[in-house]
């Protein structure tokens, strides 16, 4: 257990999680918390984010494709800016800090400079994206890689379930498609983005600590697979002689699991799988399942990916089922940058803090923002490791170190 | 490959599949063969086969559960009454062998004898089911049940997938709920039932063999398997802290299977799963799947039960997920008589066949039948062992081969 300090009065913490409360209130559902982007909720809280951006002294606005940005000046206005921020959608049924929290620890930041009579020598940038999770449109990080000018207009014919293009959508929140282009930062003009968010996964509470460093986000692979075997009666084809698709699969499962546990830091996770034609008395003629495999390094990740193909295909063609595989996802591991990480480094041993580093095995905006300028992230201990879920939690206190850290870090590069 | 003897004109063959074929104009479907139990072309079916045993010189009807029987007297009408049948009822997208078969060919052997001019000593009824499939009401074997007086009248309130009871239905076809106790017959007048059925597997045709004798009809244990673990983020939860529900259940699929394969003659079978929430990107926090375990002989198959169920505790309890366990079927195998396996051993050796025995893996009429009077099999062998599927199919030379067998033992019978 890392000595953890805090504030006496928890100040930073307190206003974070204050901030948080007043975000949550705005949901697209009336008992349980959903913001998806561009949703009439996410319209009602960019525009509290605003609201909390501007009573902070920033000069503040919602851009083209809804992301809400405050700016306090530098002392030195032709100074490269610093941005920090995160995302304020959520999944359907979220909890209240994926995302939110480092939106708010940015606002939080920016009080706490005033309190302290601190001017930053170049600008610093608030920024609250709002397509982050994925869950409405087909997009992945849309607002963040507006920000890198890889936008694709494309995007805007993508459409939600029920059918409503994000074009259409857009409109309805109150954006401007044709001013995207406007969006896009000189990266001359920006030194640095940093992100806090909660970890979503269980390694600092398991070693104890409130906060870690982000040594690098990890890469992705993803694959559609099939096996085609042969449909028979239960009861009178020998088991000798079946080409069952479901034993098959299972089989690859098992080998998946085991490989995606060979390497240090990967993941590997069979999440879905349909069966074909699922009746108790039918030996399955076909099993689809999807394939998600993660590495904070991307030759791993393609090693391990390897490994299971090779495995599964030597399940199938031992067995007589054929395998089918349509990689569709090859996302690389996104570093995060050394520099920054040395800033973090050193104001944790400033504050007693063990400076220990994880792999983010999620995808954040960081990914987007580190095609535009040196980023990081800082991690915040969640209970349990749960996320994408009401029952996300993250203590005050945890919230305000995480606060100092930040406020520590960002004197740090605008002193 | 087994001498097969033919008639030299396959008289016996032909007439089979030419009756087959009429009967396999009556389908529910335009475009596939469908003929679900007291539907409307189940009643035209039925009515179809009355008007083949009544020109056969059958005394026919259809009885007050819609199974179509026709009484041939005996020399002596107060001898026992030998019985030969099968069902008329399909599956959905059927072939026109499985069951129909059975009936046809008790028909031929009538028109043999008529034309071999040979009075049989007893009665002979042919009968032809309706209620074998399973396919419409949860019933199973209802209309050879009611043969023993097992019939129970509860039966009548069960209902099909559009929620119309049996009772209704019934009553739409012209049967007569209130007249099923006069369908139990006395056993002490009746001497045996023999049944054709094809083989609905693989074994006759691995061994080049067109008939074989059935030893027995396995029992079935049947039971819904749920394994609990915890959904995750399939990104941030590291692979040795998960308790994926997928990977345990698969890990169990592969045991279930291994453990199927250990004993002679027995199988298993995982035919549906369900994963929840079934999202690529989380990890599964339940499983659900069915097991169908089958053996000819019912202490093989509860020793193969308790293995299957102690190997899938024992990967739950290693994995650290909940395995909760739902028996619903414990069916007892049913032997054939050992004294009318040793008609068709003699006759099997008169014509030159191989006379192998096989153990059914499904379930027949025979199995209701058996509480009534001693009960035989004869399978015959179909292409690629395919069953419940329109490429069902067998050649008019085993159908004749078949008839002939048949015929051979009918006659030993009632001489």
């Amino acid at each position: 257990m890392t000595h953890i300090p805090t504030t006496d009065d928890l100040s930073l913490g307190r206003r974070a999680m204050a901030l948080l409360d007043l975000l949550a209130q705005h949901s697209d559902e009336p008992t349980r918390l959903t913001r998806l982007y561009l949703s009439a909720a996410h319209r009602r809280a960019a525009e509290a984010t605003l609201a909390f951006m501007k009573d902070a002294g920033l000069d503040a606005h919602i851009d083209p494709l809804g992301t809400v940005v405050g700016r306090l000046e530098g002392a030195n206005p032709e100074a490269p800016a610093l941005l920090i921020g995160s995302h304020i959608d959520t999944v359907v049924d979220a909890g209240r800090y994926d995302g939110t929290l480092g939106v708010v620890l940015g606002i939080v930041v920016i009080e706490a400079l005033r309190q302290l009579r601190i001017a930053p020598s170049c600008p610093i940038e608030i920024v609250a994206f709002g397509d982050e999770e994925n869950a409405r449109f087909p997009t992945n990080l849309s607002t963040s890689q507006a920000f890198s000018g890889r936008y694709d207009p494309a995007w805007l014919d993508g459409k939600d379930q029920d059918g409503v293009t994000l074009r259409k959508a857009l409109a309805a929140f109150g954006g401007d498609p044709a001013r995207i282009d406007a969006i896009k930062r000189d990266r001359a003009r920006y030194r640095g983005y940093l992100e806090v968010h909660i970890e979503q996964g269980p390694r600092l509470e398991a070693t104890g600590n409130p906060v870690g460093i982000v040594s690098a986000i990890t890469g992705i692979s993803r694959a559609r697979m099939a096996v085609t075997g042969e449909a028979g009666h239960a009861g009178t084809v020998p088991m000798n002689i079946r080409r069952d698709a479901l034993a098959a699969a299972a089989e690859m499962m098992v080998a998946i699991e085991r490989t995606g546990a060979t390497r240090l830091d990967t993941v590997a996770t069979v999440g879905a799988a349909q069966v074909h034609p699922g009746a108790i008395n039918v030996i399955p003629a076909r099993v689809d399942f999807t394939l998600d495999a993660r590495a904070p390094n991307d030759a791993v990740r393609h090693a391990m990916m390897a490994d299971m193909i090779a495995e599964c295909e030597s399940v199938a063609q031992r067995r007589g089922v054929a395998l089918s595989l349509e990689p569709f996802m090859d996302s690389p591991a996104t570093p995060m940058d050394p520099g920054l990480i040395g800033i973090f480094e050193r104001t944790f041993a400033a504050l007693g803090l063990d400076p220990m580093r994880v792999a983010s095995g999620a995808g954040h905006d960081a990914v987007a923002m580190a095609a535009l300028c040196p980023s990081a992230m800082l991690f915040v201990r969640c209970k349990g490791g749960i996320s994408h879920n009401p029952a996300e939690s993250i203590t005050v206190e945890d919230a305000d170190v995480a606060a100092r850290v930040l406020v520590e870090v960002v004197k740090t590069i605008v002193a």
